[in-house]
């Protein structure tokens, strides 16, 4: 059957492919990597977004809309952030084309060249501290506590659906205080919704935890992100929110009355999730036989399939089928009824399936007379016959008890695939048998990490906000160390 | 004061340019042509597209998301569209930035030349359906009714914010069909639903009507429009539908079998709207204190402002305030309360004029006493005494009573501003000393219509989908014909 997927086994990054593919969530274009995001991958980020920016706006945000173009003398005001992004972008030089009368189709009419380049914006940090400049005079008008939904655009050599691609979906939000501990405090806040929306919603236990420097957003003083753990054993980075101290209100001379009258620099903080979370979703619920996605992030949680011979059959089934349809809305239950006749049944539950609905109902015409229906959870495959009567509780009930089995699956997996080691030997060995995040002692130094890096491949993904101070000594080089950190294999 | 707008009589644009500015809805950024879209602006703007989405999704359509860039091939493709499009369009040649050794700063990478250039996107008909090519091999296909939110961008010479910008925001809906009285049906469906959301919505009435030739949308067989009229007398395309035949099928080859089993090329239509209308909503109704917004896209409908001297009565106010604005939300009516202690009543009324909120409460110590608060509505600048007893119902009937009044103002506007001319001397007299639509005979000729142009800057507007079939004589040719068209000087 053209829709089974690569065994998780075999070849999980084929897998993955195989899954964003035949479950309609994402493809390749014509473009270089860049992605076409279909209609149901697209509907489960908009549920993603809707959430976000519900709890964004909670917690006193607005959106906004800055441009997509960036003149490329802004990237070179900020030191470390040209080092960062100037590198791998995508330029502007000309704004027009002409008809290429010496070859057919059209060039690029060098007669209409801009003076100054253009870059598409890879992160919007500089163009917007270029407008703050004109926002910000006084104590006064800070906060800023602005987001904006945009694409953006990073020139990855290899790109991976949603995971990384060239032209990516996200949300960027970029915040203005007037002291350092509040500007702080407004990171810390973020990277404590992101968590709570990965967890509460994606159904993902995350690690909270700040970057080694190397490892820093180019311009940050400190970046925190949340980690996952995917189902390979590998580590996937979720979300990141940065405070960037007064780097940028220097870059751009951005500067305010404080309460004493005098001029100070503003504190910033920036912040971002993108659809690479669609990513993290897929690989770590789903299995073999598809998608597995969480019941309030699913475009539709129930769906319905009647079983039937006759179109008198159906025309039964299909009344009582929409008395049940009624009762689920009611409850907020988005559910699809699909009486189409052209598929059968068996086609149905492969397709219901490969696309991760959580609850599958069906409807014979036994059940009809019996006043029953058959459930099936997607999560465990598991099957019951239910009685019709009260079906919207059972419903109701068995959606919330899905949504947190798979987060306790996800859970369990990862606790299992935390491992202390305290030598280099030990930390080979369980990277190579088992994977998933390794703690342990490290001395501080980037030297250390990179070296690591070069000969295992495992990066160091945070310094855990919960930890216990801890004498010990760095697995590599052998000085001492007050507290483990969290290495792993990162996507 | 400041925050004072150069009067609509004084200079129309200006007072445009000022109310944008001083309302806090946009601003040109630091790249030509390209705004900054703020908050305030933004806040309706996602009231719009949440409407907007809802009234595509009941009508059947899904979203997705396809490239930001197209390859400049792409656009030989389709003849009329490149002559449409490529012509002003932002070329991206280089995917790289390195240091300038010589000079300090950043140059493009001459190494990091692309082969092919890639286009941002104006439009997105040629890459979408480039996609449809893979997607669609058989009528059960059909038909595919994908809508998107995007970023797009043309390069416009003379931008003005909202009307006309460089980059802007807007949906474009991208269908294709099993027949031609499908996609037809559904280029006439789209343009009611975007008729129905300006005039229920946005409270500005539009004529529904289908472009000449000439106007048409650059691949398109019939642009269907919606014209509505701006308070200088000059008229505004607020959003269009087009049929676009087998134009796009055909440029990408996309074929599917039909119902006979034999292969034919695929139908097709595109539609979109943009940030222009908010250009639209804001000149249609506001006046010379600043925005008139319509209930029903006003980020809050109600504002709340006590007046008081001391604390404690502020205090008094507060607590009586806050179960107004229980109440009211218990409506589903969105209201803020300003009790900001560093700004004076007058200023905050003066301030909520200028964003257009719709109704506006104060209450002070009087009123406290009395039970009763004063209630201002934006459109009239009327005020009223009322009972804080029922005042839900009260400010409830009002929204609606303001939102129908706006749509009356507009429409009474506009119906004296449709003047029936028979001869090319009354039709230069009407632009001149009235302006608006003007209803008259023309010869059907292209000729004609830019002659007409040329002379006095007017264009066809649309042909009215309502019309009555009526003898006469081209007011520029004296050519027969059969049918009154619109003309107008427009945006």
């Amino acid at each position: 059957m053209a829709r089974e997927l690569t065994p998780r086994a075999e070849n999980y990054s084929q897998w993955y492919l195989d899954l964003v593919n035949k479950a309609d969530l994402a493809e390749n274009s014509a473009v270089r990597g860049c992605m076409v995001i279909k209609p149901y991958g697209y509907a489960i980020w908009e549920k993603m977004q809707a959430q976000l920016d519900k709890m964004f706006k909670e917690t006193g945000h607005v959106n906004a809309y800055f441009p997509l173009f960036i003149p490329k003398s802004f990237f070179s005001k900020e030191a470390d952030h040209v080092e960062g992004f100037a590198k791998e972008c995508a330029v502007v030089t000309h704004y027009r084309l002409k008809n290429d009368e010496a070859n057919g189709g059209l060039m690029v009419d060098p007669e209409a060249k801009l003076e100054e380049e253009l870059i598409v914006r890879p992160t919007s940090e500089t163009i917007i501290w270029n407008t703050y400049k004109n926002w910000i005079q006084s104590y006064r008008d800070l906060p800023i506590l602005i987001n904006q939904w945009a694409n953006v655009v990073r020139w990855e050599m290899r790109t991976r659906l949603f995971l990384r691609t060239a032209e990516f979906l996200w949300q960027e939000g970029h915040t203005a205080h007037e002291t350092k501990e509040e500007a702080i405090e407004e990171t810390e806040k973020i990277i404590n919704v992101y968590g709570d929306f990965v967890e509460n919603y994606m159904a993902l236990p995350v690690i909270k935890g700040v970057k080694s420097a190397n490892e820093r957003f180019a311009g940050a003083l400190e970046t925190y992100s949340i980690e996952a753990l995917m189902q390979d054993g590998k580590a996937l980075q979720s979300g990141t929110s940065h405070f960037l101290g007064q780097n940028f209100a220097r870059a751009f001379d951005v500067t305010f009355a404080n309460r004493e009258g005098k001029l100070e620099h503003v504190w910033a903080t920036s912040w971002g999730v993108s659809t690479r979370l669609m990513g993290a979703l897929i690989m770590a619920h789903s299995d073999d036989n598809g998608l597995v996605l969480p019941p309030k992030l699913a475009p539709y949680q129930v769906i319905i399939v009647p079983i039937y011979k006759s179109m008198d059959q159906l025309s039964a089934i299909s009344q009582k089928v929409d008395e049940i349809v009624a009762k689920l809305k009611l409850k907020g239950i988005s559910v699809k009824y699909d009486s189409n006749d052209n598929k059968k049944p068996g086609w149905k539950f492969a397709e219901y399936e490969l696309k991760g609905v959580p609850v599958r109902i069906a409807m014979g015409p036994r059940d009809l007379e019996n006043g029953t229906v058959e459930i099936a959870r997607r999560d465990t495959l598991e099957k019951n016959v239910v009685g019709v009567e009260g079906i919207e509780d059972y419903v109701e009930t068995l959606l919330d008890d899905i949504q947190k089995n798979i987060y306790k699956k996800a859970y369990d997996y990862r606790e299992e695939h935390i491992t202390k080691v305290d030598s280099f030997e030990e930390f080979k060995d369980v990277l190579k048998s088992k994977g998933g995040f390794i703690s342990a002692h490290w001395d501080g130094t980037t030297e250390t990490e990179e070296k690591i890096k070069e000969e295992t491949k495992a990066t160091i993904r945070c310094l855990p906000l919960e930890f216990e101070e801890e004498e010990g000594v760095c697995i590599y080089s052998g000085n001492p160390s007050k507290r483990r950190v969290l290495f792993a294999v990162a996507y």
